[in-house]
């Protein structure tokens, strides 16, 4: 959990202050269908996408059968989610920059996820 | 909350079925930029965007206040998160279609965002 809960917080950090990956998330986010220079890098980076989102499925399954996460949730569902929420929030720092401070909270936003993902027997409160 | 989960779900089923939806996402967020045509709507769609924000966040504001979310929770952060998961489910099914079933499993995609936010006087565990 302590894991995925950093690689969370180490892309917002990312999107808040590396603005050489902004740029580059911006190309391949939004321009690499577009040119035929950058169409081999979008490839590659769907490729990419997906052997994360198996690893992130893999630590999934692990965490739910170490009971950290909860027993119905299924793990290549949770993976996808994960994938999606960072994905989205890259997009979201395109877009729409000034709605969320990625540095500020990106604390809250893995707690939030990560509150949804753990087992009942984990929670603090 | 229930309409919340509705959205995210209801928003999942059309990614799902609404083919028609699924090429106009692709084109809003992966071509806009590129055709002077479309250049206009992509500003609308921003704008659109960030109208739906600012309803969402005063959802979760007044989710918090009924006690129904979670009271250590920035509403405005609530609705960033929510914002970034539904784009990035998006953006998931145009690049990586295979990887998350959306009509199958939004149920379970909800479950996990809304059990980060919903208050722990609410859980049934």
């Amino acid at each position: 959990m302590f894991v995925l809960t950093e690689v969370l917080q180490h892309w917002m950090l990312k999107l808040a202050v590396d603005d050489t990956m902004q740029k580059a998330l911006e190309l391949v986010m939004t321009k690499t269908e577009h040119s035929e220079e950058l169409s081999e890098h979008h490839e590659r980076v769907i490729r990419q996408d997906h052997d994360f989102i198996r690893n992130l499925e893999s630590v999934f399954r692990r965490g739910i059968a170490e009971g950290l996460f909860r027993s119905d949730l299924d793990p290549a569902v949770c993976a996808a989610t994960f994938m999606a929420l960072c994905s989205g929030l890259a997009r979201l720092n395109i877009n729409h920059p000034s709605e969320l401070d990625m540095a500020k909270h990106c604390t809250m936003v893995s707690d939030i996820f990560f509150s949804g993902v753990k087992a009942p027997s984990t929670r603090s409160e």
